[in-house]
């Protein structure tokens, strides 16, 4: 399911409406929570996902311009109530983001697309919802190698985990 | 758009949860109303459309039990400001109306292979909307031939448009 919808929702082809792309964004989330999120903490794991309403709003709300109110309430349903404990946002500079998918060689989607102005404002958003949920996020800087941030985040994983179970990782 | 997310939603082999179909049709919602019901309001054009908010309504809070506030308030923020003057509802007993799709002799989609269930709670919603909205609803028995149909629902929109030009047609 997230992957037809995501077909449509990256395809350079298709004119997408602001509303028209959250609404599919939420239908993939919905998707997701459904088949992934929900069963995995029914079955008490530790759920890792890549994007969650913190993207939508940061795309949507501040990228696209959308009212946050409205977007916020939208993500609220798609996700069933479920909500990230802790969140990781690697931040880097929009112009090195860009030099990075230029080495990369592939053709860029719609949204990598959408020039330089809308991830700059994205980048807003998300550091903004950072300095609202202190507790939750960890901005790590993006610009330092994966080997450094795998270090950073499995180290910050593990110290909720064990304080969550009272000192214990399992 | 509306194409390629209506054969998602109406395809027997994917499973869809219900808050990814609401995402869905409002996905849908949102680029007709883009595409088609702003512009042609712009235009001063009389719009004519099949299904709208009242449909979402009926089909994901009456008919899959998601909350009414909630699918509500996404419905609005879909429709972008727009909403119908005149709604003409056909109302015809489930029974009947499978007895008519049987006849057509085509395969189900997804959301006709519902039920009945599902399609009694669907008509409640509809005729509860249009109880709700009886000056904007104008409820017809759908077992009367389309000739009928077609006389009535025409009268009543001269009727209307009429009215709103000071007894003038244009």
């Amino acid at each position: 399911m997230s992957e037809r919808i995501r077909e449509i929702l990256l395809d350079q082809e298709v004119r997408t409406p602001p509303v028209c792309e959250l609404m599919l964004f939420l239908a993939a989330r919905a998707a997701n929570v459904e088949m992934t999120v929900a069963p995995g903490m029914k079955k008490g794991c530790v759920v890792v996902g890549d994007r969650f309403s913190d993207a939508t709003l940061a795309y949507q709300a501040w990228g696209r311009g959308l009212p946050r109110a409205e977007v916020e309430a939208a993500c609220v349903f798609a996700a069933g109530g479920f909500a990230p404990d802790l969140t990781f946002l690697l931040d880097l500079d929009p112009e090195r983001g860009m030099e990075r998918l230029a080495k990369a060689g592939r053709p860029r989607d719609r949204i990598e697309e959408a020039g330089i102005g809308f991830h700059r404002r994205v980048r807003e958003g998300y550091l903004e919802l950072s300095r609202e949920n202190p507790e939750r996020f960890t901005v790590l800087d993006g610009a330092v190698s994966a080997a450094s941030l795998d270090k950073q985040i499995l180290q910050r994983a593990l110290e909720v985990i064990r304080d969550r179970n009272g000192g214990q990782l399992q």
